[in-house]
Order: C-alpha cells, then structure tokens, then sequence
C-alpha cells in the first residue's frame, strides 16, 4: 500500500512512548490513501467475495447498487495509516478490542480516505504496573471530509516501569 | 484464501433468506483456514507493518516475544470464513457496525482457525420497513478450540417487503 500525501502528525516521532506521556485529547492525522478499483477487487476477492465489491456488472444489481469497497478494507487501510502516523512514537499499537466500528458511508473507487484519532482516556492496568490502557477515537474521512468508518480503540502499551524496571 | 475442511453450516444455502426468515439462537460453523508465516508476512506487509508480524527476528524483540497474526488479519478471515458458509444464503453480509471486537488470543503460524456464529437479536428497521437487522456473536477458535476473537456483529437485510413490493 502506498499512502499520498504525508503525516501531519504532531505526537509521532522515531523514540518509544509510554504510558505515563498519553495525554487526553492528542490528535492525529494520518497520510491520505486513494481507493483504485483494482484495489478493491484485490481485497474482496481475498476477504470479502460479495457482488457488490467483485466488479462494476454484479455490483449493480447488489443492494448497493454500486462498486463499493469492503468495510474491512477500509478499517485494515485506516489500520495501516495509523501505523505510519506514529501516534505511540516507535511503540507498536496493540489492540486489546475494538468497540464500536460503525462502517458509516460507502467507499467508492477514486475516494481518498485519511483517519483522525483523538485519546480520549487512558487507565491503568489493574493487574500488571509495566503496562496501561489507552481509548482513542478513530475516525475516517473522505475526500469530502465525511466519515466512512468511525472506531474506537483501546490500546495497551508499556508504563516507565517497563523501561525501567525497578 | 482457501480453507481447509468444509462448512457444516445448518442454516446456509443457495436461496436468499429475508430478515422474517431469522430465528433467534439460529447457528452456524465455519471451515477452517490455516495460517501460514506467508499468509502473516503478506498481511502485515500491507496492512500491519510492525515488528511482532513482519519477521522472526523482529518478533522475538517484541512485545510478544514471537511472531504472530495481526489481529486485523484474523478478523478479515474469519468474515471471509463466514461469507463462504452463508448464514444467510444467497443474501449478502452487509454489516452496520461490528461491537466489541476482542482480540482473546494470539494467532500463531500453523495455527487453524473456523468462525461459530449464532443469531442473538433480530429487530425492525425503525423508518425503512424493507429493511431488518440482526446482531450475531461471532467467535474465532483456534485448532484447540480456544476463543481467539470475538465480536458482535450487527447486519442489515432485506425483508420479505423487499422481495415482494407491495
């Protein structure tokens, strides 16, 4: 996948983040991804191999009515522009659950998307000190700034005590 | 993708169903798919470029110490598990929202894992009457019979309104 354009992503970088250096309401924006046909063929034929995604003849006559991208393709693209904006620094994102993934609007071939995450609380682990939880909003744009998927995230990542442990 | 074994679905076929046609408590079992390194390293190259996805040895320094799937891979197999055994016939999978997508556990190469669904809600459109919903729980297992993923999934579908316009 190549995204177009570039982060503007004001909390990223190259070095780890914890836990403890979350603040509630960061933000993120992440790079724009453009949604070509042969992508979305590529996907549904894997993942999601439905008449309104396979092609233009059999989505017509779907209950779409259209050539739409599959859901999941727009929440793995929102995955993987997320992952480039760094919002954890060099810290991987690991989810513990999604909650809430609303698939809002179709994706068309042409759409170019861009996600806007927002962390919206951060709670301690109660059972191990080395880690913590973070929730953040999700939400993905088109081109027209409408949201198309929207999502929220709780993340786990290590504390300062896992950096340096006592 | 191609699965291993086959689909012992009760409830599938070749004809559509409609939402009136949904029973609650209704069950169905996937085939299985087996997740080889390259099916993880093809996924995560795209999708979930991080350390604990993309090689041995990156995983190894990572936090789960191995490699493993991303979750957002299992997740996309296990739809493409249930699109093949057809809950609901002929009638597409178009979801509204997904609930609590849980990753349980992680998903290992070797690994092989099928989708149980069952119906747990069928409610009325409020404003479209040629429209229902219903809300399914989706459970991945692994070869061991462990939950690996979990979510609520909640669809919409056509009612019999819509096969026979008044």
């Amino acid at each position: 996948m190549t995204a177009a354009g570039s982060s503007d992503a004001p909390i990223g970088g190259h070095q780890p983040r914890y836990w403890e250096d979350i603040e509630i309401g960061e933000r993120v924006r992440s790079a724009e991804f453009e949604f070509s046909r042969a992508s979305i063929f590529a996907f549904a034929s894997q993942y999601d191999p439905q008449p309104m995604h396979l092609s233009d003849e059999s989505a017509a006559k779907s209950f779409f009515g259209e050539l739409i991208a599959s859901g999941w393709q727009t929440a793995c693209v929102t995955f993987r522009l997320m992952v480039d904006a760094k919002p954890l620094g060099s810290t991987p994102l690991v989810g513990l659950e999604i909650k809430e993934l609303k698939f809002e609007r179709p994706v068309r071939p042409g759409d170019r998307v861009h996600a806007e995450g927002e962390v919206l609380e951060r709670r301690a682990s109660k059972t191990r000190p080395e880690r913590g939880i973070i929730t953040m909003r999700v939400v993905t744009k088109n081109q027209s700034d409408q949201p198309v998927l929207s999502a929220l995230w709780v993340a786990i990542l290590p504390t300062h005590l896992a950096a340096s442990p006592p």
